[in-house]
């Protein structure tokens, strides 16, 4: 496959996961008649399914990372280049920033929005910490006796983190900056988005020595 | 597999998923006393569910497309032949007419309705685009590196689109004009048809052009 | 596997099925505050969940029929003997009653009940045909190509009809008779239950011709 | 894989358990308006979800017990030692409470709690013991014939049990007591959890039992 195909991949697994992601929370909250948790249903089940559809249909195509914090991982494994990792990162961010800039144009909002939620303190950054902690350790451990559960039970632990943390599980970084960008059910103030990204890898590194450790490996992990 | 029972498979499924539609919409609008949310998330269930079982038990006799949008993808791939995508269609419409009858037959509604539930507009429309798009990404991405995965895939990437597209996503000409006979939930004004079957047809072409580009084919793609 | 054995795993699993179905609907409407829609999802996710666990498990103990009409059914392809479907259909009553009293117990209610509740008329009767129908279809033509998919596929059939059919799909002799001794949300009168069995039997029949002419089958299909 | 290993595996695994089971309790309830159903859903979702990962990542590694009861299965057919069965128990106790109290710190609530809630009775003990009954007999059996099941059928029979069973299904003396230490939705009072783990232990000795003469074992039975 080659790098730019890879690319674009991770482009387009971003674009349709915060599609989802955003698009779902729109159409929740605007039906749910203000029962938060009802919502909160319609935006799991889309978001979990969408992800193992997503890492099904692109995995073999560019690994189907989607997400920052497994690309940094990925590299500290030397799995990827540093400049095929870079690459990566910015079409996860591009990628995120279309998507939603797609859920608005299909809801006909403003396409440039801002979002005024505010997510932070102490329990939220705990939650990004064990939230992104988990969703590592989930891939770390899963590829090595069962990559072929790696759709599954990354759609599955989304669906289970929406609920478990306090944060509702953002565990990406591209994914928390592209929410800043849409004044929805899943948005997040931009103001807020740093220290979610710093926890975030803090838990991932945390998920990447615990999973060696626990493998029994040196460094380097057989894919 | 003999023709007429290729064509009998598609209009079985087509029935049985349309059934499954306007009949789920039915009995959750029904119940829901007024929660939208938690009436889509009966009519998303019950349709993701049932789409699972159609490919599992038709894929093998006719390939389960039960949407003239795949069929055309698949004549365009030349692995179908004019007449039999011809036929195929005519079955998945017959089918869809028929699915939606009986689901006001088991309702005691009756039998012929026409919706008078306007779907139209910009964000519907790209909307639709979309929703069409993702699902013929998703066929021709899955059945190349994963093809046990297409029944699974396909129903959770409707299980998703029916809450992360403003349209609840049709994304299915057949599905789209049936759904015009049933004046309840998961009705369509016939006026409006027209517009979703030309965005559905878009949506399903570009995807075909980018799944031939992701995958490096140069044209018809190996099944 | 000795016979005695496939019968307990037949009386076992109907029990398990029945406790399910029947303790499902208590607590989900119990806690469910007078939103039918949201108590029927409770009863769905629970049955459609159950059912995948007990197939599994069972299926290779014995079949996992749980049902008299999947047991005819076998019988009429020559594939389990006359005396071994009398004592399957007889576990799978006795297995069906002894679950609903157990799911009583468990809620601190009467052991012995009769449902009041009315399921009658034309279209809960096409209905009932309509969802044994599907199920039969499922059964029958999974089992040839993917017989591995057999416990997801009826799990989420029946995860659908619950949904679709006005009946609430219940597409099993012994289930609808054992309905009738509890008087809770899943309940039906006693009087209603052989017009039920009826059409069910007759919608098993029905996917019976039509699974062996969609496959090309004469007569005996091939486990 | 080492011993050391293998119980660090127990404690990661059951900690994650109590961090969703008990997080997404707080948080089901906070959302969900009073609809109790709604709450459980949320709850349901997430914990059936978690069990599907964390069985499929551990399993490799521990055998992803989780569980005293499943432990003391495993003991009672020779398939662990004493030595590292005690390990085993300990560290899925240690573990439980430590996932509780990261729930509670996600949360921004006291570390420190001690729950309030009832649950008791007749009715709540057969529950238990049906519950753990059911979840012993799906491992045993499951493990047999189809060992690639276990995740998503002990993941799905969770989903039903919080449903059927009238005490939404602890079925687990590790999970129990930590349940103990949450004032929440998830919570039961101490001097309730020794009735509850009485009735498990007696659910589960009676699954071995039953298990081992339907597979037709005479004792130990090959993994």
């Amino acid at each position: 496959m080659s790098t730019t195909r890879r690319i674009a991949s991770e482009f387009l697994g971003t674009a349709l996961l915060l599609a989802t992601v955003v698009g779902s929370g729109i159409m929740a909250e605007a039906l749910a008649g203000g029962n938060v948790a009802v919502a909160l249903l319609g935006n799991t089940i889309a978001t979990g399914a969408i992800l193992v559809v997503l890492i099904t249909m692109l995995g073999p195509v560019s690994g189907a990372h989607f997400n920052p914090a497994v690309t940094l991982v990925m590299l500290a494994s030397a799995e990827i280049s540093k400049r095929e990792a870079a690459f990566y990162m910015l079409a996860q961010i591009a990628g995120g920033l279309v998507g939603v800039w797609v859920a608005h144009l299909m809801f006909d909002l403003s396409v440039l929005q801002m979002s005024v939620k505010a997510r932070t303190g102490t329990g939220q950054w705990i939650a990004e910490g064990v939230a992104t902690f988990g969703l590592l350790v989930t891939i770390l451990l899963t590829r090595r006796h069962r990559p072929e559960s790696i759709p599954l039970s990354v759609g599955l632990y989304i669906t289970a983190a929406y609920w478990f943390t306090a944060s509702t599980s953002f565990a990406n970084p591209a994914v928390t900056l592209a929410r800043a960008f849409s004044d929805s059910f899943a948005g997040i103030r931009l103001a807020d988005v740093p220290a979610f990204v710093v926890v975030q890898l803090i838990g991932a590194m945390l998920a990447l020595f615990l999973s060696r450790w626990l493998l029994g490996d040196t460094g380097k992990s057989a894919a």
